[in-house]
């Protein structure tokens, strides 16, 4: 229709935040500015679906276009995230009411939703608006996550740069293990996350490069921690090699299915420990094997370590960014941009499509062809898939030793509706 | 003497390790080399004295050039390290006489002992061997902690590389936190070295470049920890800000002195539980506060991320051997090259000379003027002070994504001795 203005977009980011989500916000932000005309402004909601349903929205067109440019290299969710899950929309019809109120008020007729699989659930909801509400809307459903664990995609953008950190920072603390081992820590165990599926902990086992380098076992959420069998293996690494490095995943269950992580630690105030099964495997090893060890647990600074960020991760989480775009421009709704691999080496990889169905609520775990034969490493299946997934550099700037990430005006858009969100 | 043949040289590893140390080390060899003619052969003690003591020597000379070179880049202690403390010559009269026997075996005339303040008291102890059991010896100290706490040196090799990703840790995970306060984690808590000098933990502050910013409350070793006053002020905290990120020190210890680290927990194998002050201040501020928290250890992470190093860090760890090599041809013993500021900004430095007995035993703490006044965070002349330790980067070559560390070949030198060292 020329002539006619187009209709205004939403962004919104969900779920835990990676060193690379915001990548994609720049490439949508970036095809949106270039789809002029097509698109009219992007908002962004703070902090999620919450946001939209509270009419708290961010206009983006007040960035700058360097600053728009330094969300490729700033971790965090730059709009602020949020752990929200909307039912049915018959069961939760009150909220998807109040959502089509605010689209309508704003004239959104794109939203674009960045987060796991629970998020494309939820754009999912959103797509059938327009034939369950009567409001037109396309609903994109944009992959993120550092777990790897969505469906209908080769990798996720976020999972990459989270591999590339606990690799590097497995082979660095092996170094240091091996160093003192003689006299001191014979045994190291490092918690990554992934509380249902390995991929961050079958990425540590890149660290090994030859056989004998660290890591010398792996900790699976897929496979039931075995104490026994753990024991005699980390008994006989350290009796060849000296020490033993560990990676465990703090999904980490025994044969009962009950997690680790929650076996019920009282500290010395009363208090009821969280979790932790670094220092549950480490005091595991040392009471029974009687080894000195030393556990860390990255936890947040996996996911936001963007000054380590793997380059192909950068790149596809801006490519599917820039995709989503196309697709909404292209009439598209209730799909997801995906990534496809069309070689392992070289590594080429392309932005493809799929629909959300297939991704909402699935969960896609480590298949047991990666894992190899004794449980306690990965294959050589698995380090061609991990492999390019880490590979290429694209540090941030930095600014007095630190780097220098950016902090976004976010300037509110004047709310239109009168009643506040009641949740 | 022209003609005399050159006495042969000992180097060796002691402590934990660090991510430049072998920075330190390249610094050594390679001045070594360059003083061909006045040093004959460069040994290095596997795992530290005790490599001495077992006549375990390797030859520094069946090093290429280019793996002396990558060792600018590697973390960890190339040639081993250890935690073996000598006392007196009178009372460890046996382990000196071995020792000598060792040295005279080899024709060593040079000692370098590349650690902290233990280290330095051990090369002290070497340097009286020539008077005291008359074998002549030149015994230098080497500085190396990540602590930061030698006296007579305005800051101690591998600090600033510890500093600068504590720092850059705590700021990427502040932006995390941040990002999901609304719905999510409020209050986060990072871990980190330094029992008894708070020096790391203030490091974590330079993350905060703007008030408000993360971190938002420091815990340090020199301050008792007061329960009520911490959780009042995290209270606040989260009043102002929605969230809450913390920076605790390892060494944390209540008004009574005891570390909270070993505050007796036991887990549910009725194992006791390895320290752990995050999970404890977390399990605080969630019983207390009702706040969810995650927590991270960085543990030996901090200490071997070479591949975040500091440059200013890894040319002051290179520089400090080079000076020994020279302090040693010089015909000094007993001494120690520190690091000498001559101005803030713009930050210049020079290596000066220190007397080993100012170093050995002693340890320096943070000053108080370091910390703010409330004693949660760092004052101006802390920034003043910390900010050029952590300036500059110094990546390693990355291969398949992943730092490509060298490890050395570290041929054995023939033993000369038929006996063995007896502990």
């Amino acid at each position: 229709m020329p002539g006619a203005r187009p209709r205004n977009a939403l962004y919104a980011q969900s779920g835990g935040a990676t060193a690379v989500i915001n990548a994609t916000a720049c490439g949508i932000i970036e095809a949106a500015r270039r789809a002029q005309g097509r698109v009219g402004r992007l908002y962004a909601a703070r902090d999620g679906i919450l946001g939209a349903l509270r009419e708290e929205l961010i206009d983006t067109s007040r960035e700058t276009t360097a600053a728009v440019r330094a969300l490729r290299h700033t971790p965090g969710a730059a709009f602020g995230s949020c752990r929200y899950k909307l039912k049915g929309i018959e069961e939760d019809r009150a909220k998807f009411e109040r959502l089509v109120k605010v689209l309508r008020a704003h004239d959104i007729g794109f939203f674009f939703y960045n987060g796991g699989n629970d998020s494309a659930d939820t754009a999912l909801k959103l797509s059938a608006i327009s034939g369950k509400l009567g409001y037109p809307l396309a609903a994109i459903g944009v992959p993120k996550t550092i777990d790897n664990d969505l469906a209908a995609t080769d990798c996720c953008p976020g999972f990459g740069s989270a591999a590339k950190y606990v690799a590097t920072s497995v082979r660095e603390a092996g170094l240091d293990v091996a160093s003192m081992a003689s006299t001191s820590t014979r045994v190291f165990v490092l918690e990554v996350m992934g509380r249902h599926a390995g991929w961050i902990t079958a990425a540590c086992g890149l660290a090994a490069a030859r056989a004998g380098d660290a890591p010398h076992v792996l900790l699976f959420p897929e496979r039931a921690f075995d104490e026994a069998r753990f024991l005699a293996r980390v008994k006989e690494v350290v009796a060849q090699r000296g020490y033993c490095v560990i990676a465990a995943s703090e999904g980490l269950r025994d044969a009962q299915g009950r997690f680790l992580a929650e076996a019920g630690t009282v500290d010395a105030f009363g208090h009821r420990q969280l979790g932790g099964v670094a220092p549950r495997v480490a005091a595991l090893v040392q009471s029974k094997l009687g080894y000195k060890t030393h556990w860390a647990v990255a936890d947040y600074l996996q996911r936001a370590a963007r000054h380590i960020a793997s380059k192909t991760d950068l790149e596809q989480a801006y490519a599917v960014g820039k995709a989503a775009v196309a697709l909404a421009l292209a009439g598209k709704s209730a799909v997801m941009p995906v990534i496809e691999r069309l070689s392992d080496r070289p590594y080429r990889w392309r932005v493809g499509e799929a629909r959300l169905e297939q991704v909402a609520n699935k969960e896609r775990v480590l298949p047991a062809a990666f894992m190899s034969a004794d449980g306690f490493g990965i294959s050589a299946a698995a380090r061609r898939y991990l492999a390019p997934l880490v590979a290429g550099e694209a540090p941030p700037p930095f600014r007095d030793g630190l780097p220098a990430y950016v902090r976004l005006r976010n300037v509110a858009v004047r709310k239109r509706l009168r009643e506040p969100f009641q949740t």
